[in-house]
């Protein structure tokens, strides 16, 4: 049969083509509750428990946890003709929304945002430019407008960057020595996990996030810590003021947008920078010559069906940050999912 | 990262939740004509040309290739800066539409239908029932309004189900000796691929295809073949009469309907057949206990998200038609993709 004999030959490669259905039905279980459940649950449950419990239909979850069963998320016994299901390590650690280490907030944003964008993949290649007007019924021009159209999506995408940073933030912040830049404006700076990273590795720094009123009293509500060593303050880099300061971050903001508003807001930097301070831009770098890695030109793809940006090679933030000013621009790549890139005044 | 080693721990369960991305730019790129293009050309072509011949925008275009570079289904040459993209034999043989081997319908189908209704997977789990009215604004029981629901899609599906048996039917027809059925039906026999292995086998019997008027319409304008071996008939074996014959087949239409209406249909198929005849169904199997074979647990999943039925293990079929009338019911599991069911009146 074709399917086969093209999967097999696809595997040789590493590619999986019916593997989408498997992440469907691991997102689903997720949205869902499944993992949780399981996880709160002091012995297996039937189909029937689960479904009773979750509010669902008991065949459409039997189906479903059959699946899970098939690829290991999830365990099975048969007593006497029935399945009780139960979770596995791997569900707990990664799955339950309780878990340290829960990837539950990535896969909501994937499963709810990402996938109904990427359903529109051949409009975006055709029509060069994001989905969610056909997809969210939002102007594609304002493009957080999607990210944050409700509370709860705010929340989620939040709770996303935050973990993010917790978990890659380290290695930005000590990509190179920051101790000279004394006052630190992490500009987009969301729920200030890469900024509170940034003090805790440099203490006699006082550290900023500017953001949108709103993003900044979610973060205040939802990702503010005891004796926080960071500072809010509500605005919009692009339009309104950037305050002075010895350092602005720009993580994961410039490829969001197209190079002429980069470039404006570089500028816009530079002049409030004070002499002798910097830029630090954080974002996953491709190779000079485009050819990899495979996983930031699949970002790249990303940004195509949801922003305005791309991901862009070393060489094109060297150009951009010259263009506004800067000098002295040095590259690190941490070997991690995102690099860091310094430029100074 | 948390990611990583989640999917690290799912890879050694075969799992990579990714690929989805890899699958959409796979079938992108085929709804697009990126390998027909490539195929055709007579030398390696450069984003722009691409862009320009397939009226995508060049950004985009370039992108996508850059990925399907990295995944190995396009080669690239960079000469002096510009990358030119040129067709793998993998892409060639499975993905250009003129292939004999081109899996083109069966990705456009997926990406058109399946992975959209997919996308409201936790609401089918929710609810049991399939997404047809949230995803294409169909009537949920009407569940080849959805397939049907345009000439083009209609084609697009008839063109899948019959290189499906222009593959698979062999072992259908050959999985028990039907030489003493002179007269069979094929019931919603589409295309008629299955019923002209079934008249290759046996060309002693009359084999006739009986299916919606517009079904076998399209069958006779787009599948027809010089001196045909079967005959076509306009039906609804559901609502309208069921003429007398030896032999029905009904492949792949149990698993798309409830109990109540397949033991219906059977009891009226056992009526109008001829004392000594049968029916042969043609479906994938479960496994006695329900847990595998997975791509069988993956389609009953798919059921549930796109019509009324689901996938069965072989008691209840035979279940089934017993309850209807039928006797020695027999099971041979092909170990294809479908197995054939016989029983007897």
């Amino acid at each position: 049969m074709r399917c086969v004999e093209f999967a097999v030959e696809l595997s040789r490669t590493g590619l999986h083509l019916r593997q989408a259905f498997f992440c469907w039905a691991i997102f689903s279980a997720c949205e869902l509750g499944v993992f949780d459940l399981l996880l709160q649950s002091q012995k297996p449950m039937s189909a029937v428990e689960v479904a009773q419990k979750l509010g669902t239909s008991e065949d459409g979850i039997e189906r479903l946890l059959d699946v899970l069963v098939a690829i290991e998320i999830v365990d099975v016994e048969v007593v006497q003709g029935t399945a009780f299901y139960s979770s596995t390590d791997v569900a707990n650690l990664y799955l339950a929304k309780t878990s340290p280490k829960s990837l539950h907030d990535l896969i909501i944003y994937n499963s709810q945002t990402i996938y109904p964008l990427w359903n529109n993949l051949v409009d975006a290649v055709r029509e060069g430019k994001n989905q969610n007007e056909k997809t969210f019924g939002l102007p594609s021009e304002e493009i957080f407008s999607a990210i944050y159209r409700s509370e709860e999506e705010m929340l989620k995408f939040m709770g996303l960057m935050n973990s993010t940073w917790v978990i890659d933030g380290h290695d930005i912040v000590t990509a190179f020595d920051l101790t000279n830049f004394k006052t630190v404006i992490d500009l987009g700076g969301c729920s200030g996990a890469l900024a509170r990273e940034l003090a805790k590795e440099y203490p006699s720094s006082t550290v900023t996030v500017l953001d949108l009123p709103a993003v900044v009293q979610t973060a205040q509500q939802h990702f503010a810590q005891q004796d926080d060593t960071i500072c809010f303050q509500e605005g919009d880099f692009f339009e309104g003021e950037i305050p002075p300061a010895d350092l602005y971050i720009l993580a994961r903001i410039i490829h969001d947008w197209k190079e002429e508003k980069n470039l404006k807001l570089l500028k816009k930097i530079h002049t409030a920078c004070h002499p002798g301070g910097g830029v630090l831009i954080a974002e996953a770098l491709l190779f000079e010559n485009s050819r990899g890695p495979t996983m930031v030109q699949m970002f790249s793809l990303n940004m195509l069906v949801q922003t305005e940006g791309k991901e862009h090679p070393p060489s094109h933030y060297t150009h951009l940050l010259t263009e506004a000013g800067f000098r002295d621009v040095q590259v690190c790549r941490t070997g991690k999912s995102y690099d860091a890139i310094l430029a100074l005044k």
